[in-house]
């Protein structure tokens, strides 16, 4: 994989959402065709062999990628979303953010018994998404799960990793500033 | 396009969001690969020709169908998100819904002028939301912008067909009830 294409066209956004924050802005990826198949190209190698039967994508930008590699490895694709945006019948976790708590959803049968799992989204910073939708995957009994982002973000402060201990997981960039 | 196996796998959720609406529910058509693979493939087929250079999905069930087909196209993806969500400077359009206004945002750098633009979103009902990404993608004037949606409402006091009038529209599925 072209990684030196892929940092090149990520955008920093300084001082977004709040003053301090070096926010990476991973949708000048998927406007640009090129960076967007390198990814593409480097997730389908990476997970074509796992016999994955779902891929889940976390609110929202997990949507854009964790589609793509579903439709690429024959799986079914699965939302999970902020709480009341999903129609019917769901299961909910809840967990801590930095100020406060959130929680996200999945649909009851979204998921099977023995279903092979990814889960996917954009950006590793604390792991607190990715950790809450994790056990709401296992709670639906799937045979395994993995788990995958585009970017990691490996900085003071940050412990999305260690938060991740014991996890299958592969990240396509790690970024140290 | 096996149009029956759609229908027959998407859900309707009675009374949602509020009483007497018969939601339409395409996560049961995502989940499933079947169902996403003939979408993937009417799709593609139909605007395979049409040099597009530019997907525009809207938020954020838009997000499924179009990162894939533009990855299928080999076109750049770009999100039409709700205000505050894009991290960089933004053009903003305001649409009035059935009670009080909204609004939607694009990245000011996502779309180049000359760029061939399809807008693609899972559900026409009253055209709003459509409408105003095409008067915001009109603003970067691209060489021709086709719109797309996976399911159109036909029932009574929903005019989203007519609301479109004069644009290059297709959708997969119509349903009247």
């Amino acid at each position: 994989m072209n990684k030196d294409l892929l940092v090149r066209n990520l955008r920093n956004v300084p001082d977004y959402p709040i003053p301090g924050i070096q926010f990476k802005d991973v949708t000048t990826l998927f406007k640009n065709n090129e960076c967007m198949q390198e990814m593409r190209k480097a997730l389908y190698e990476y997970y074509k062999d796992k016999g994955i039967t779902k891929v889940v994508g976390i609110e929202s930008r997990g949507f854009v990628m964790g589609a793509i590699l579903a439709a690429d490895l024959g799986a079914g694709f699965v939302m999970a979303r902020k709480p009341g945006k999903l129609p019917a019948e769901t299961r909910r976790a809840v967990y801590n953010k930095e100020y406060g708590k959130d929680s996200i959803e999945i649909h009851t049968d979204a998921i099977s018994e023995g279903d092979v799992v990814l889960i996917h989204d954009d950006l590793l910073a604390t792991g607190g998404s990715m950790n809450a939708v994790y056990k709401l995957c296992e709670g639906f009994k799937p045979a395994r799960i993995y788990i995958n982002f585009l970017i990691e973000l490996r900085m003071e402060g940050l412990h999305g990793r260690e938060q991740l201990a014991g996890k299958d997981l592969m990240t396509l960039i790690e970024l140290t500033k």
